[in-house]
């Protein structure tokens, strides 16, 4: 038996670009799988054809709702170059697109040139707790634990803390190492932050888009997520991602509809 | 005569979803066109397509170098919805694509939802001074009036303040008031913030995204770019972009590449 994750972003080949996937329920949201674990396996099937092994920044648009059950990977090289190569890739669930992702990819390993760091990994405070979710209505939550501050994990079940932020850590539920691919998922693995504005219903993500720095140590993921401008229904949630040994390893955007 | 953004991204339809464009040089940094310039073309060849109106998150990614000339806008809906449509867009140049977007586009004058913003519009001091690039070597510079703090505007010349940030205003040089399309190009208009860490080189964008979140109003632009995460040569760089009368109207994040 191998991770859960590994299981279920398996990509069974038919023909050149093109993968059979099963979509499995257990990272259900409510009824729907959650849009980062959709993206990891859009992630997975590009890096696959792609000449350059590593996503370094990946944006995927949700047309439609997936729905468990079988569906398909189709992947494309859009160009391939010298140090990137550019990548598209759907999600086909009866015939129709249900996430279009488009990635340029280049190799993380050997990628040079100056750095500098201006920012601290997010400090959740001395007391964590893990967040209480029902995994009945959110099966999710059983495959990805997060630790969050006890107000903040109050302000997920109801009770908001009126800021929108989620700051905590996260990590596989079965001891899987995090990697580049499984940053999509962490990218999209905390409650909605306007919960802690009391919009408590389904925030569907129209676009999610993340940029990978660098390949996560094993550990906890040290996450932040925050929305500054929710205008009109639509949101912003900006988050970052820093490994156990504290290096940045992710930042992550996406737009989402606030109904209301 | 009209303002000269509309004529330089004027599209000459040639068939369904397929534009001709000259790549006017007007618009140069050095030798390239400006990509936030050329993904303004892409945006408004999208809209015209779209059955929604209006862009709310574009991603153009930078596949190659375009040449001022001859060149084509091909784009396709990937999916026509109830709220929001996608679509995706080539520039191609000699066979060959140039800039790959994908977006996604509704109608903000029919968004409806809670509204709730915690930012202030980014304020660049009292005393602001015109950049003063050399316009023979940055076209662009004559297209787009820049204004910012004088360290700041020194900074881009050769006195890097050591801040990799980058806050001023921004419009038109012939008067043509902003809108939606246009703040794409807005979104690249400011001096690499890493100029400010005196990396005085060309940073090539791999990939720009723009949350385009309200129609701006006549008059400045107020923005702010920032980069916190310099890493073996790779930077995002945010923005933000609020109107004359205080709204907040775009977000961007870019991923670019810092040689040296």
């Amino acid at each position: 038996m191998g991770w859960v994750f590994d299981e279920d972003t398996r990509l069974e080949p038919t023909e050149p670009g093109r993968w059979k996937v099963e979509v499995s329920d257990r990272w259900n949201i409510g009824a729907a799988p959650n849009g980062g674990f959709l993206m990891s396996m859009l992630v997975r099937a590009s890096a696959e054809l792609s000449p350059h092994p590593h996503p370094l920044t990946v944006t995927a648009h949700f047309l439609g709702r997936t729905e468990p059950g079988a569906a398909s990977v189709e992947a494309a090289v859009v160009k391939p170059g010298r140090s990137f190569s550019t990548v598209e890739a759907s999600l086909v669930q009866d015939g129709r697109i249900r996430v279009r992702m488009l990635g340029t990819f280049g190799d993380l390993d050997r990628q040079s040139g100056p750095t500098r760091i201006v920012a601290r990994r997010p400090d959740p405070g001395p007391e964590l707790v893990s967040s209480s979710l029902n995994t009945a209505a959110v099966p999710f939550a059983e495959r990805v634990e997060l630790q969050m501050p006890p107000e903040q994990a109050a302000g997920a079940l109801g009770t908001p803390t009126g800021i929108a932020r989620m700051v905590g850590k996260a990590r596989f539920a079965d001891g899987r190492p995090p990697d580049l691919v499984s940053l999509a998922l962490f990218a999209d693995a905390f409650p909605p932050t306007v919960f802690q504005l009391g919009h408590y219903t389904w925030i569907p993500t129209i676009e999610l888009t993340v940029h990978f720095r660098a390949k996560p140590a094993p550990g906890w993921l040290w996450c932040d997520f925050r929305t500054r401008f929710l205008i009109d229904g639509l949101m912003e949630e900006d988050g970052e991602i820093w490994d156990e040994t504290g290096r940045p390893v992710a930042l992550s955007r996406q737009l989402a509809r606030v109904p209301g």
